[in-house]
């Protein structure tokens, strides 16, 4: 199963007034672990809608488990948990790196669309896409 | 049981290059939903966590059916799913104004804590609170 | 001079964990000051960017003179600065409602262009919205 | 004159429906410059926050030269521009990695303040803060 960490720096505009990151913010860091996976595998998300495929999130989910704070650097560990049809999950683990204490545990279902909209069988639409996802799923 | 409305307009730094609104600001509307909804109760969020008691999220979930878009009016119907010992649930729909299409559905579990972070039992933390919220659910 | 209040009320991810809303979050509510702006004057901004005209900003600017707080209800107050060939610039008032205390005064400054980004007279390209707008200055 | 270079990946939520990067989030950037800035020196602005230093943003401004886009790589160029008192000042440069061209430029100025909010001479309170930040303007 292949497995991305994309690393990322706590900002201190992502902190609240409870002195630990915004909850809302995770999905914000999973987004960047999605298209650092994407970047890992030799094929941006950048470059896949500018091929006219576009992934919108159609489920998110977190479970926070420790408070992620200002200045931690944080592990954004990234796999694709189900790859089939018209859709594409992900899930993530967001890790603090100092001491590897998982903070965070989430997961996005995407859509993959065109842009009209309209759900496309990767697999069909863009087979060399299909063919590398595929690859992470084994 | 009891449920509180929001309006909100639709905010352009809160649209993503897709067009829509970023899936993660779903989340900040889900807030401002609970915040006007202890708001309508006459006992503010703002109040609770001057009075010491904090509600941290440790669960978020969003499903998105339909894009709101820039300046749309939107709903954010807000009530309570769940009540129990050291914890509350929310559950809320984004609805838009115009037309009365249901937009997205989420849930957000928080924890009652102290200013130590300690969960704490709301119906003995804070009589007054607990009765006000268990009306809600009746 | 033509002036629009526009209403908000802080959110809690607005805050940081000086307790405080975070600095960068005014130029997000001067936008929102601006759409009301120009939705006050019948002619929202989505309709204008639907007309193939936009307004990238190209210069912002903030004084920040008191704190504004979570749930603190705000006014910001929008005026028209500069009308002139191929640019607009709207100076801002954010003003605390409960005792009507400025607690910041801002500034943008944008560019009329088209989709393809070039600048335009707005007076040549868009008699209509000049019309609208030149009566806001005088 | 010392100037410490931070790089970030453009976030595809920083992007709005104009398809590139929301004009606020520039801010945003700034401050992780400034954090990275003093991070080179080896003394965190978390630390300066913990010893009871901390330093809200009195004034910013931002300059936009050419849009930054989803997925750029994008160094913030950090110096200080003033050292007086009870201020300090940075300025920045947003520069595009690839090709080295300059995005926007822009400057935050933010007074010494204890934790009572009470402006301090930084010279006076935290006189190791003093000598090293003094250094990075000679």
């Amino acid at each position: 199963m292949y497995t991305n960490d994309a690393m990322i720096r706590v900002r201190y505009g992502e902190t609240d007034q409870m002195g630990v990151v915004y909850h809302g913010n995770y999905y914000t860091w999973f987004e960047v672990g999605r298209s650092e996976f994407f970047n890992s595998l030799g094929y941006t998300y950048k470059r896949l809608e500018q091929e006219g495929i576009i992934l919108p999130v159609t489920e998110s989910h977190c479970e926070y488990i420790k408070p992620a704070k200002y200045f931690d650097e944080i592990f954004i560990r990234t796999r694709i948990d189900l790859l089939k049809g018209v859709r594409i999950a992900f899930v993530y683990e967001v890790i603090r790196k100092e001491d590897d204490v998982l903070l965070a545990r989430g997961k996005t279902v995407h859509a993959f669309v065109n842009k009209e909209l309209k759900p496309v069988r990767i697999k069909k639409a863009n087979r060399k896409v299909w063919d590398i996802l595929d690859r992470c799923v084994r």
